[in-house]
Formats: structure tokens, sequence, C-alpha cells
């Protein structure tokens, strides 16, 4: 996909954006709130705060796809019609968890566009999805992106949109928050960690498919069959747009990105993607596993043992992926049967996969969620910085993916396994500082029943207790074309998600302001307001006001980098040689995604040019949320050889932010200014190519 | 159905029960209770009592089938994404009613058998089923008499049974339990007022279609077209278990108890049904509606200008049926289509229904749901005994029938109504003194997608904010055969219950008592808890301790009249010739519904039999569920002529409660007791007729 078509879509998605705050903007006053107003940061918030509770620490637990429905089902199978989950109903049930706060309380999670005429949800699954032709658009039915980018950031906005708002924008998300409050961070799910939820922690990415620099390429296959392995064999699942890409001056993919927001500890799936090769890193060759050891962290590829054995190193964030793709379910599948294959197939019990990886292996060690969870927490525990506080997000990932499967058991077992690292996690944290919320992203398709139904299809299940159920599927788009064979499930990965409200449940210090009916955006404030940071957008913004750039000769080289820019996502920058005012380099701006990562409370390189040494020259970067900007006038190092500290080494110069605090044109939510500087980023799309490669790292 | 056949059933039942006891007895005990365990008065239960702080008023609103889907859905389509419910989403929602206690939280529905292996529910609605086979069967989705049940009288129970557990045993409801209290009461529904939801403060039945003395026949058709209209018109729909007859010596048909439960104000639908012949009352020959007149009801037979004109009157409690069968929608209907039909109907909006009753007529007066809701509570408001405060249930019952027949606007109109219905409540009461509770007594079959499903049936629904969702339906057990007619909807009337947990509000005193996850018989608790009813089975049967049984002689001949059970919902007696030991008159006791109903909290005429003036007899009155008996010794009065008051006119004796507070064996739900109680009455009824015509009543 051309840069240049991708932002055909963009225009398409202004004029279509604007016509509909004509309509909307009078129709909902009565109701509610314009999309123009739901699209702004806080828009969509149901409640404001209620009370004052801070916690030192906050652990959210996603169960993706798990809606009440999905709740019950597993609570029926695994502990009877009457029983109890120990971890999961334990959560917000007051009395329960000693004199802890409780609360529990619905919340909403329509989103805004991006799958409202087509099945953009199934085809953003498979990799077939670039781009959102239809954001702006009222959906009722949310994808795991659009919704985990609502409690992440909170702001309301389109199906595969990852932290980012209708018109592109960058929204920081809660462990860039974190981070810049001096927490501990952690993100562990079951997924692939470039899949959604776990991304609307890492990344800022217009399409959830750009799991890599090569897309969802699985960095080891010659998939053009030109005999050797290299970045070329991506392109065809570059699922990215264009110029989001390093290479083409943006700021990166999912997975790059998690190396620059370089959360303390990070767990999940998706190890294969990390053998993707960043073109624009070093000398163009390294892996990303090469790259994030270069960069310091403690690398685990899907070894039990060495995950069993991480330990809190200092300056040494984890990233441990365990599986190359989404990690096994616990239980085998049971696919959902016609009404009639399904009767003769008869009832039938969840059976342990034998890949399981919380099954112990012969060194007595296993990697559940239960497990993840628990070293998660070990590692954050160790760490100093949760002297402050630590905000970990736990997902179980695949009760969402069995339910597309119309997998009873698959999604059961899931269900499983969230709720024993709920139980894991009440073994090691105090609810006295610590506030525990378990919810979800959306709900999902699986319905209980008596009997299997004509329509759907349905799965017949008889737990240990003898006790029957029927669990159906009927939301999938299309049937299989192998439907009338009895024998074969089918449905399988179509079913679709739902648009019922949602169950939140909390434990601890703030648990009360989940009651109620909230939307998805408020568990955002939820936790920002617990953990102390900064909630609103004004706040977001000062968190640059301490901004700095400092310039510096290194070996010969003139380098500059930024630090303190913690309210921005992306700087953009201009270098100017002062003598005839030309501009030398500058980083793209033609879109929001266009421009330098910030190393999320760290140092962010700004990459300068070959400059000429003596020379004058000014180099201005700007924080392309906060629009807070940084000014330094300087004089180029001189050159020597490569290798050897040089006479210009050291600081040259440096400026910090030399603005008032005047909102800047993107990180301003609101939709005037950001439609202005779309259309005058899609143009510039179209015909400016100021671009240039950047090797923007820690 | 013969007696003999529909006890053969209950036999099956004890053997099955019994059975299952052996497996989960043992199998349970890890997550949870045996179904035994289960099936007792409180055994449910999963929340202690928390906090004590009492209401004066409860009204509890119930949304027939709405699960968090069906709110999502009605949201959605009236109020936008965004947007709330003026009444539904404030309660429970803290801030948003001043500083009244709110909470929050999910129940869970399953029942205890009655349609675990055939599609019993939806034949019951048909009026085809006829027993409970299943009794006792763990069962994931419930009906909304079971369910009902459970939040009436705090007992699980099978789908099918209204106010009696597993083994047939009556338990006491809410309203029951308010009237013995001194409250105030009301009951207030858009179904037929005979319908499980209403039913379930009305009366005991065996079979929720037990509808009147003829069962669910109109009144007024010459079914047998014998060329008269009477009771034998009914035989063929007598959906009643013969021993619950009065006909039979039984405790009549839910229309005939709700007399005798005597709400001050009953609100509802089914009024053909009070056409039907008592043959038992009177001559034998006088319809429901003529007994509720001669016994002091104020009635309003489908008259909106009537029903508009009620105030109260003292003694005169209020029977208003608006309507034969359940009252027509809001909104006409969007039947739902397979994907290609709905695609080629496309987006359809929401009509109203030229029937609505919420349409104001000539004279200004309407009857929406909204509108007997504020009917009912300013007649409860001006009735003295709710000085002591009162109890009122509303429910909004076509969004379970709506969704039953794949009818989206159907069911989003109701949603609308039952909202509507409970802002106009906030409008008339003080939530410092008032408890309100809105929830649903099963969740039910409707999805919100973005695209129509391949499997399901669907309707495309686009808003008046030009909002876009689809709603899916994919539960009926069988398709309609003009399936392939796109024009056609269909499904009708098959789509079912789904048994995921429910979404719980309240808002006033005690209302945190609905946070974290509780059980549908814990709301039988809460309430009865807030109102300071009797909750627990021992003192349910102590509210008979002042049980007084007076022997008179009227008009020549000599009567019995029992007060103060208030404990029991059926009593027993016996009459002994003290000459010889004969016993010369007896009610039956074959089943648990044998015998006389309580006029609650009233007087209670026991039919003595014409006795020998100035011979010695001793009448014996049980209560059968406290177990509390009255034993009169006394003289039979001389005879005079009728009409003309005798010498034995007047109380002749008279007697209270003789036995210690030993549990009565009906009374005990305990499973062992119970079971030989059953087994006995199994064997009675098999061969033993000591049946005697009734004529019990106030």
């Amino acid at each position: 996909m051309s840069k240049h078509n991708a932002w055909k879509g963009t225009v398409a998605v202004l004029a279509a954006t604007a016509a509909m705050f004509g309509v909307t903007g009078t129709a909902n006053a009565a109701d509610g709130k314009s999309v123009d107003q739901l699209a702004a940061h806080g828009g969509a918030q149901r409640i404001a705060a209620i009370g004052s509770e801070r916690a030192k620490n906050v652990i959210l637990f996603i169960g993706d796809g798990m809606g009440d429905s999905e709740i019950t089902v597993a609570r029926d199978y695994l502990h009877g019609f009457d029983g109890s989950f120990d971890g999961l109903d334990r959560i917000g049930q007051p009395g329960k968890l000693g004199d802890a706060a409780a609360g529990t309380g619905q919340y909403t999670t329509y989103s805004l566009g991006g799958s409202s005429d087509d099945s953009a949800m199934a085809k953003g699954r498979d990799g077939k999805l670039t781009g959102s032709t239809k954001a702006g658009v009222m959906t009722p039915v949310t994808d795991s992106s659009a919704s985990g980018s609502g409690w992440a950031t909170g702001t309301k906005t389109y199906n595969n949109a990852v932290d980012v708002d209708v018109h592109g924008n960058p929204q920081l998300n809660l462990i860039e928050l974190a981070k810049a409050k001096g927490l501990a961070t952690g993100n562990v799910t079951t997924a692939e960690i470039q899949d959604a939820t776990p991304a609307v922690l890492e990344s800022h990415s217009t399409e959830r498919a750009c799991y890599g620099p090569q897309g969802k390429w699985d960095g080891a296959t010659d998939t053009n069959g030109d005999g050797k392995v290299d970045a070329s064999d991506g392109d065809a699942a570059k699922n990215c747009l264009a110029s989001q890409l390093k290479v083409n001056g943006g700021i990166g993919s999912i997975s790059e990105q998690l190396l620059d927001t370089r959360a303390d500890v990070t767990i999940g799936g998706g190890a294969k993607y990390f053998n993707q090769i960043d073109p624009t890193y070093g000398d163009g060759t390294k892996t990303l596993w090469q790259q994030a050891a270069d960069r310091g962290f403690q690398t685990v590829d899907k070894d039990v043992d060495q995950f069993a054995g991480l330990a809190y190193q200092q300056d040494k964030p984890v990233l441990a992926l365990m599986a190359d793709g989404n990690m096994p379910t616990q239980f085998n599948p049971t696919p959902a049967l016609t009404q009639e294959a399904t009767e003769q197939r008869g009832p039938v019990s969840c059976t342990t996969n034998d890949k399981w990886l919380g099954t112990k292996n012969a060194n007595g060690n296993s990697a559940s969620l239960a497990d993840m969870t628990d070293k998660a927490i070990d590692l954050l525990q160790a760490n100093p910085k949760s002297r402050n506080g630590f905000f970990l997000q736990v997902e179980g990932a695949s009760i969402d993916k069995q339910d597309h499967a119309a997998n009873a058991c698959g999604q059961i077992g899931e269900t499983d396994d969230l709720d024993k690292a709920i139980s894991a996690a009440l073994k090691k944290v105090d609810l006295k500082d610590t506030l525990i919320i378990v919810t979800a992203d959306h709900a999902h398709t699986s319905q209980i029943v008596n009997e299997p139904p004509a329509y759907a299809l349905s799965t017949i299940l008889v737990n240990k207790l003898g006790e029957r159920m029927v669990v159906s599927y009927g939301t999938a788009p299309s049937a299989d074309p192998d439907a009338a064979d009895p024998t074969k499930g089918y449905g399988q990965g179509g079913m679709e998600h739902t648009g019922t409200q949602l169950r939140i449940a909390a434990s601890g210090p703030g648990a009360q302001r989940v009651n109620g009916l909230t939307d998805q955006t408020d568990n955002f404030y939820t936790i920002a307001y617990a953990l102390g940071l900064a909630a609103d957008t004004d706040s977001q913004q000062r968190l640059s006001d301490g901004a700095k750039v400092e310039v510096a000769g290194k070996d010969g080289a003139t380098v500059a980098n930024a630090t303190g820019f913690d309210g921005d996502a992306v700087l953009s920058y201009e270098l100017k040689d002062d003598a005839d005012g030309t501009v030398v380099a500058s980083s793209d701006t033609s879109t929001p995604v266009s421009g330098v990562r910030v190393a999320t409370a760290a140092t962010t390189a700004i990459p300068l040019q070959q400059l000429t040494p003596g020379a004058n020259y000014t180099l201005t970067v700007t924080g392309r949320q906060s629009g807070k900007q940084v000014t330094v006038p300087f004089t180029a190092a001189a050159q020597t050889s490569a290798g050897q500290s040089g006479q210009g080494d050291g600081v040259i110069a440096s400026g910090t932010v030399n603005k008032p605090a005047a909102p800047g044109a993107l990180g301003k939510t609101g939709a005037t200014v950001a439609l202005v500087v779309l259309a005058a980023a899609a143009l510039a799309a179209a015909g400016i190519a100021l671009r240039r490669q950047l090797a923007a790292r820690r």
C-alpha cells in the first residue's frame, strides 16, 4: 500500500466526519454528545470523579471478550451453576477480601467507526485490513483496539486504532503516564504481545496489525522465494500505514515502539515477530530480538526455565515472549456444530491441552497466566521504582479468540487461567494500597441455553458435577461451506464481538469508582486518578514543561538528545543552517504518526545529519502532543575519526522549553484544529517529501 | 390430565432426585452445595446479610428477560450509543439521585430443573406443558416462574414452579410476608396478571399455566361446541395439577389465589381469564370478575377512564386488568429475518403501535406502565397501611415476550416503558425511606452486532440519531419452515432465554446489598431484610404462633374461621365426631397444594359439613407450612331456617395454637422430611380419596 493511497482514506474520513458533525451535532443534543465531542480526550466519560482515594499500585485484569455470558459459561462449567470463581468473583465482592473497598458496575463499549458496513474486525485479525475507512462513525460494537485505547488513554476512537484518536493523533497511555510519574510498569498477556490489548500500553498505531517493521511476517519464512530471508519477505504482510514505518520517517511499528515504551516487565506471546528486521537500526540487518538485547532488555524467547529464572536487574527490563503466536489454551478445542451434529456428538467435557504452558515441565517450571502474573509482580516489587508504586495490566486474551472460533472449552480454560492469575495476584499484594480491577474489553458471542438451537452452532457440555449446559454461537457473518458435515467444527474464526455492556469489578482504594454505569473510557480516569497520573489533556501537556534538548559532540559527530517530553509520544524537529536559513534536516510531519517516537521518560535521540564542522545551526524540537518547543542554536562539532573521542565531544549547547504552554496543534484533540492540520497533512503526504531515514533509538 | 397421572411425575422425581443426591452430594462439595441443599429455603444464597439498613418502602422493578444485552439494545436505539436512560440508569448510579445509597452488581439465575432435556419453557408458554418431570435437576437457564419464585420466596426451584419448592411445597412470598407485617402491597405488570412474574406474588402453583379454574381458557368461547359457554369449555386448557384445583380439594388456580392474597393494588393484563367460572364459589355459575366484586375488589375491565379514576377506598383493593391478554407494546413489530432478507429490507426504525395504551385517549387518559406505576403508588400512599410501609413490584413483561418473538422494536419499546415507569416512581417517593431495585428475571437472546450474521436472524435498526445497529437472534430450537421467504419474519415465539448473569441495581436504604455477585434468591433477603419481614424459615413459622380458630353458629349452621396463620399458605383440617372418633370431614392432603388456601393476613373460612345440632365435635386446623395446630372441641349449633339468626349464632368455641413451635412436616424444606412426606402423599394420591368440595373464601 502506498502512502498516497493510505491517506486517500484519511481524506475521505475528513469529509465523512465533517458531514457527520452536521447531523449529530444537532440530533445528539437531547441524549448526549456529538461524535466530535465523543472523540475528544475524555469526551465519552459518563462519570465525574468520585472520591479521592489514591492507590499506590493498580493491577488491571482484562478478560478479552469476557462478557457476562462468558463469565457465566466458565463459572457454570468449572465451578457448577451455584459455584464461584476464587479470584474473579472475589474482586468487587463486599466482605470477601477483608475490609477492602469493593465495587461492581457495568460499562459501555461502543466505538467510533471502523467496521460499520464491512467485517473489518475479522479482516483485521486476518491481517488484510489496511486503514480505517470508517473512523468517526458511531459503531455499537467495538474491537479490542478501540476498546483498549479507551481505557489506556481515555479517548473514544475507531476500531483498528491503537492509542490514536479518530483523527490519527496519538493519545498518551497509562504506561507512558505511569513512567512519567516514576512508577514501575508491567504488561502481561496470553496473546501475541503485539495484539491490540497489550499493544495499547506499548504503542500508537493507526492500524492494529502493524506488528513489526514487516507487518505480520513471521521473520523466518522466505515468503517471496528469492532464496534469502530478509525484510522484503514481509512486504505482503505489511499492515501498516506507510508513514508510520520508520523507513518512511514514522514512529515505527508496535513491536518497535514496545522497545521505546520500555515497560519494566513485558510478558506474552508473539515471539516470532521479533525475528523481523528493523532496516533503520544499526547496520540494517539486526532482528528486533537483537535490538532488544542491545538496548538492555533481559530477553526470553519461549524458554520456560529461563522465564522461571527471571529476576530484577537494574536498568534491564524484561521481555519474555513464551510462544511464537498466541499461547496455547489450557483446554483442547470443542468446535461448535449444527443442531443435528451436536446432538449426535452428545455432551462433551473439556480435556487438557498437551501444549498448555501451565503444565509443569521436567524442571518443575510452568508459564500459565498465573505464573506470569506472579513473576511480573515479583519483578515489579523488586524494582526500586515500585516504591512510587506500579501499574500492571494482565490480559486473558483467548477468551475472545476461542469465542471467535466457537470453541467453548477454549474460552472456558482461558477464563480459568485469568481467574487463577487474579488469585495469584491477591496473594502478593495488599489491598490497602493496591487497587485491582477486573473487566473485559467487549462482549462476545457465546450464550448459555438449555438445548441446541436450530440457527446457531452449539456444543453440549457436561461438567465434573454432571451438570449439563449448551453453549451457543450464532454471530458469524458467513457460514462455512462444509456446514453439511456433522463431524466437522465450523464457523471457526468467524464469530463476532457483541455490543452489550460489560461487568467491571474492583477491590482496593478507589474501587467504588466502578459502581453504576460507566463508559470504557472512564476506566482510564479511574486508574489515572487512583495513581495520581496526569489524566486530563492540560495536565498531560504540562508534563513536557521540563523538556530539554542537548546538542553534543560524540565521536566527532553532532548528536541531539531530548529529555522530559513526558507529555508527548511523538517529536518533530527541524534543523536550520543559520548562514542561509535553509532547512537542512527535518522530521516528516505528513501524518500524526510521522516523526520521532519518544522514548518514554527516557532520552530520545534526535537524528542530525552529518554537519559542517564549525558551522552554526538552530535545532527546533517540538512535542507533537504538548506543542512544547525547544530551540537550540549551536555550532557543529569538529570532525574526528570514527570511534575516537574528538575535540568537540561533550555538550555543545542545550535548550529548554521556549514557548508558553500553548496547546500544540496535534496535541489538542478538538476537531476543528485537528481537521485543519490533517487536511494539510494529507496534502503534504501527497506532494511533499522531506523524509529522511531516522535512527531514533534509546 | 388425571390427578393420578400428574403424580406419576412426582414419584419419578423422587427417584431422580434421590439418585441425584448421591452424585452431587459428593461432587459438589468442592465448589458448592448439593441440589438438596440448594433447593432448601435460602439454600442458594450467595451473600450473608450486609448492613442493617431498613427501608420503609420497597419498589422492585423487573424487566422480564432484560439482560445486559437487552438493556444495551434499548439504550443504544432510544438514547444513542453514548446516551443514558433517565430512570433505569439513574438507579444504582452514585451521585445521580442526591446522596441516596446506590449499588450495582450481578446475579446468577440458574434453576433446578424443568426444561433440561426438552423445550419445556416454550411448551409451557404454549400451554402444553403439564407438570414438571425434571424438578431437581441443575438447569443453567431459568424460566420466569422459577426465577420469580427465587426472589419472591428465597427458594431456588424448578422451571414452571410458582412459589413452590422442588418438592411442590408452597413457599411464602413477599406480598404474603408484607401483609403479615401490616404493609400495603401492590403488583403491576404489562403481562397477563396470571403470568409467572406477577403470579409469584399472588399464588402457589405447581404449574405456571394454571391461570384459572379452567386453565388458560378465555372464559367466553364455546370451545367444545356444545352450544353453551361453561366450565367444561376449559377442559382442554386446564394446565393445572388436578389436586390443586378447588373442585378437587386444592388451593385453586393462580387467579383464584390472587383474590385470596388480596394485594391492595393489582394492575395488569389477562382480563379474559377472569371470565372463567369457579364452580366451587357461590352457586357455581359466577365468573371470577363477579367473585372479585363480591369480595370487595374495585374492578376495572379494560376501561382506561375507569382506571384513571381509581382512588383508594377502605377495604376495597384494586383489581384493574387493562387487556384481555398481555398489553399491546409501544412499538410495532420488526420481525428478524435471515441475513439476505434483512439486508434486502435494509435499516428500519421503530414506529408507534396504535393499540399501545400509553397513547392518551379522547379524555386525556392513558395506561402506560408509567401511568400504572404512578397510579399504584398513589393508591398505596393513600392507604393507611402505608404508614407501615409498602411493597410494590412493577414488571415490564414484554421485553421477554418480544425477545422470544425476535422483535427488536417490540422489546425496545417495552424497555422504554419500564424506564419511564422508574422515572415516574422517582417523582413520587423519597429515597431516604424507599429502596428501589431494578433487575431482571433472566437473560435473553438478542445480541448487538455490527453486521447481520449468517446463522441467526437479525434486524438492522437505525435510530433518530442516524446510528445503525444490528440486533441478532439465534437461540430458537426450531426454524420456521417458511424460512426461505425473505419477506416474512420467522422464528417468532421460539427464541429462548439464556443463562448469563444479570444486572441488579438499587438506590435507597440497603442498596449496597446488591453489590458484587449475588444469586437471584438473595434478592428476597435484600427486600425482606430491608422491610423487616420474616425472612428465614423459623421466623416465618413463628408468624403462625398467634393462629386462632373460632367456631361459630351462623344462620343455624356451624362455621369455623381461622385467623393468624400468617406463616402459612395452606391449611389442612380434620373434623372428628367425639362420640365415636370418626372423621366426618377433612381437607385433602394428598399433595402440598391440597387443602385450604390461606386468605393472607385475613380470615380463612374452614368449611364444616352440616353437623348434628347439639353433638360434640373436635376440629383440628393445621398450618401446612408452619406445622402450628389449633384444636377446638365444640358443640354444634342448633339448626334454624336459612337466612334467619338462630339460637346458636355467635362464637361457640375457639382455640389457639396448642403445639409448641415444632416445625411442620411440609413447612420444613429439608429434603429428607419432605421426601418421606411426598412419598406418602404420592401413595395417598394414588389410592386414598378423602377429598371434599371446599368453599374456602374470604
